[in-house]
């Protein structure tokens, strides 16, 4: 079967089980990749995993037989290690060719039902890491309401839906020449250092918006009407 | 009355109003700012506020009433601006000399009882802008369960306390020779470009940790046990 892309959950509480559901059915091809409790949810919504990545110090000997059941491939990893387990899970991705230039769906990362606050800016932040750079442009961390795209340099345009009340561009570390144009605020060619933000921009109805810049690591935060 | 400290409740989400009381009940003597919804849920806690900022596009008018009642100097801001209402309440507390040095507690900033990530990023992401570096090293970011410090070079303790399971330092731009010690897992002097983490550290018990670093802004995220 040919993948047409990677679906990762990682661990931190979801809220709405049904919505991750819909979710994954919408991609029946994925490569599925499970990071430790994320793994435990996609088995019990019935999903086949293709790897279960994780220390799985917070799943029960039961839970356990539960993921080995439904997994091809298990990594169990140690306790105390200088990777988070979604870190490594993204690293089974890069180093995987046939998995390539696919699309890389997170979910289960910003803990927005929940989690913990340095989990979240820890994944948000190891972007910025030369580990990770094949990742960039086809990264999504998605939540029901909200969804960070992250990208290396270049021409973005940021699909416009109903659903997207704003969007927020952030640098992760030096950007040159940042513009966004074809959005309400626009910004002109703009140097940063460092992490900075520009939010609670909106789309012009019916009109993708478009970054560009010439160096450094941009992402961008889609928020939804609530 | 002589102000030993300043507090700010802004307008994110706080889940827990009984502890948010408790613990403004710990400061009587602060200077009070409240920020939009965060004013709101001063005045209904019973505080008088110092000042309140915002556009006040999220309250009704009685909502509005209440809050002009409890306030000292109200500043109605624009709808559409370049800052937002936080910015512009911590711009008030960088010009008031007879706040100077004072310590910060903003509260409703990380909105870990379910507000927007952008929001979340902006208002971390703002202690990179030269604007706010008077803040800096004397600013908190307060949840229940977690807690962000803000720094600017230097050496710094980081008071152990029985409730926080664990710690993560991150760069929020580039820095030069930065160390953790008597924790854990310490870090022999690093060098980092922009946005990089080094989570779930802990603290030997009864010890604080230390941080130091040559240029550049470290914040660190407190976690506690749940």
């Amino acid at each position: 079967m040919e993948r047409d892309c990677v679906v990762v959950v990682a661990g931190a509480p979801i809220k709405d089980t049904r919505w991750l559901k819909q979710t994954l059915d919408s991609h029946p091809n994925a490569y599925r990749i499970g990071v430790d409790r994320g793994a435990l949810k996609l088995s019990r919504l019935g999903f086949h995993l293709d790897e279960a990545v994780g220390d799985f110090d917070s799943v029960s000997e039961e839970e356990f037989c539960l993921i080995k059941q439904s997994t091809h491939q298990l990594t169990q990893l140690p306790r105390e290690k200088d990777l988070t387990d979604l870190d490594e899970a993204l690293l089974h991705i890069t180093s995987n060719p046939s998995l390539n230039n696919k699309p890389v769906y997170i979910y289960g990362a910003l803990g927005s039902g929940g989690g913990r606050l340095d989990h979240l800016l820890h994944n948000i932040s190891l972007f910025s890491r030369e580990l990770f750079k094949p990742l960039l442009s086809r990264v999504h961390l998605i939540e029901k309401d909200q969804e960070v795209l992250v990208f290396k340099p270049g021409f973005h345009l940021i699909k416009e839906a109903p659903r997207w009340q704003y969007f927020g561009v952030f640098t992760l570390n030096s950007v040159k020449q940042l513009t966004i144009q074809q959005a309400k605020y626009t910004l002109e060619p703009t140097d940063t250092k460092g992490f900075t933000s520009w939010i609670s921009n909106e789309f012009i109805p019916h009109q993708d918006a478009l970054i560009q810049f010439e160096s450094g690591i941009v992402f961008v935060v889609l928020t939804a009407l609530t």
